[in-house]
């Protein structure tokens, strides 16, 4: 038998909670021994429950109890979940966790003291929820060098551009409408303005890559101002608009991470991805196009690909796995404006759209002209050719109408 | 430095080189130790390649070199792959494989093996070629109890059917361009029969129910007799046809395994696998459906698959991993004429469809009926209620008109 302790028990930490005594005996076959919850680490009280005796306030009573060898950190949050990480490490445990924003923050320095001290620091949950992604993509890919990494990794925003497409009602709208489902927060402002998704797309660079990427060196922008007319525009051109994260090794060594809004052609896997759901592709040089689908969030995935690690962790007490990277390095993250892009833009003209479009071709040469029921008179869609992101802003600035809308296409 | 050898210079074996050759650097560092390729088994010449040195035609060489720890079996067949593996194994060598046939066959018994002699079989590789599948299913989803898999497991008939689909093309038709294309081999039958598929989900079965399953036990139909009518009606029904691998958990403890053709609803993400790609979805009491896409053969992909598990075997020469399943049992697997299942229907009446169709409605009640262009006017489509397969076949012989084609519905 060997004693584990959960830190945190929210949404996620309960679920852990619920699985490894559910699942008990299936479990301790896949781990060659059974999981015992010695302790719970929460300030709040759960009286009623089956195992309401297991709770303390005190973190020391996990740090200090010698018979506690692995504890699943469910807390979120920098602080104290760093400190609490980092003392856990030290003293020779090992520590699972779903904190996407921990490791993001410091995964480098807490997978470097885990190596020093031969325990594991796993963390599957932290990106896809319960899809197996990091694990996969360390294992199993192994034999390739990957160059990409593309996915759809926030299901709350996911779950608004389906709505949007489907319904063709506006982001706000759909926005209320996933409050009031509970797939979004009364906050929404980390899962909308993409910095959720900055943090997967930073941990699966950095496993993907080996060098760790800071979530503050990464261009990261939100769905808010998506709008029914551009959800119309991309139909148009066969696409549909989702929040892509995005990691590309180039051949100079630097690294093109990116969270943005894009038009995703229907004949990319990722394009069918909707409501909740999440998925990564990775490509490499050997296996082509990989991809993997499921659900990204919520109690029972999460908790599912928590109790994997812990059930990994048990069976490796003493043997290191294979997750590891090195510090991030200065100017390793490449400036996203000097990437090569195709942009659909969306114009109010001046005086006439005539003159705008001819503008436009003057500036761009041909272009790909989109239409949509309902367009505005004065109102041009197009999409440019590649060119720098920076080069298609400059031209931008010189047509004879307003830029209403710019966005990405994901080639 | 790690001795291995290859069996087999095929399209998978050349590939194992290939990538082994290449990617060294980058493989070294994730075995943390250099992996070198002593010898190939192959009983041709192969004159004029950088490696044409390491060629033998005796396997002696291979069981009988103390130094060789890891073979990758990339022969095919039955025999003597067999015969090979155990013997490799049962002197202590780690044997890695990408041979469908063997592993549905013996996996059992060379995994027995393998746990008494402490050395790994795997073969990530027999599964959806270089998807990950058979390893995220054993570990990251090991918290779950697994109750389902189904899987669009064949690349050649899936391209088969995306193309009668896209193209309206004939059966026939499409088989001879994936020919001409090198998709489909010269006798198509294990394609197009279904053999191939069925040794996967027998695979797939074991892994995630922990008890073998024969192809012999296992119902399989192939695609041969779907016609473009057939793809016109589940059109109309929100469908498209796949060929399905599928494997059930009953709560009696039988096991429903099958691969036949089925109607997929588009909201079924297997929907919109399309071309050569593989799709497997695996479905979990805590995770929900997860789904592992990606090329499902070809050379450098299962090569890639291949070589992640030579890595894997690399870092565990002396610890046993995961994998294992008990020898198959007498009726476990269930009979699939009792398995509950809505029917595609196409019928041609005696003498008149309305007369047909009041039958239909007498046997079955209210029928989903379906209609396409063209429709010849004694032609009844419809889909049935939800019934054991053996109660729906009784009523169809007793319809007043000639069943030309009969498809099961994914649910």
């Amino acid at each position: 038998m060997i004693d584990v302790a959960i830190m945190g028990h929210g949404v996620v930490g309960s679920g852990v909670a619920e699985v490894l005594l559910k699942n008990a005996e299936h479990i301790s076959e896949k781990a060659k021994t059974s999981i015992n919850i010695k302790k719970i680490l929460d300030l709040r009280e759960f009286p009623g429950l089956t195992y309401s005796d297991k709770f303390t306030k005190d973190f020391n009573e996990i740090l200090d109890d010698p018979d506690i060898r692995v504890v699943a950190e469910v807390m979120g949050g920098l602080h104290p979940a760093y400190e609490f990480t980092k003392a856990l490490l030290e003293s020779g445990k090992s520590v699972v966790s779903s904190n996407k924003e921990l490791v993001a923050e410091k995964g480098d320095e807490l997978l470097r003291i885990a190596e020093e001290k031969n325990v594991n620091y796993l963390f599957e949950a932290s990106v896809g929820g319960g899809i197996p992604v990091l694990r996969p993509i360390a294992q199993c890919l192994a034999a390739n060098g990957l160059y990409e990494v593309q996915g759809i990794l926030n299901g709350t925003t996911n779950f608004i551009m389906t709505k949007m497409v489907s319904d063709g009602e506006p982001f706000e709208e759909v926005l209320a409408e996933a409050q009031r489902l509970g797939y979004a927060e009364k906050d929404p402002t980390a899962d909308v303005e993409g910095h959720d998704a900055c943090r997967k797309i930073c941990i699966l660079a950095a496993l993907a890559f080996g060098k760790h990427v800071y979530p503050k060196d990464v261009y990261t922008e939100g769905i808010t101002k998506i709008t029914s007319a551009d959800i119309q525009y991309a139909d148009f051109a066969g696409c549909v608009i989702k929040l892509i994260g995005r990691a590309r090794m180039a051949d100079n060594g630097k690294c093109s991470v990116t969270v943005y809004p894009a038009f995703v052609p229907k004949k990319n896997q990722l394009a069918h991805v909707e409501d909740v759901f999440n998925a990564v592709m990775v490509r490499g040089d050997a296996v082509g196009d990989v991809m993997f689908y499921g659900r990204g969030a919520g109690k029972l995935p999460t908790a599912s690909a928590v109790v994997a690690d812990i059930i990994d962790a048990v069976k490796h007490l003493s043997a290191r796995k294979y997750l590891s990277w090195a510090p991030a390095e200065d100017g390793y993250v490449s400036d996203h404006t000097e990437d090569t892009v195709r942009l659909y833009v969306r114009v109010k003209a001046d005086k006439c759209r005539d003159c705008l479009r001819a503008k436009a071709e003057e500036l761009f040469g041909e272009l790909q002209l989109l239409g949509r029921n309902g367009e505005a008179g004065d109102e041009l869609a197009f999409i440019t050719p590649f060119a720098s992101e920076k080069q298609l802003m400059a031209q931008l600035a010189k047509l004879n109408g307003t830029v209403l809308s710019t966005i990405r296409l994901l080639d």
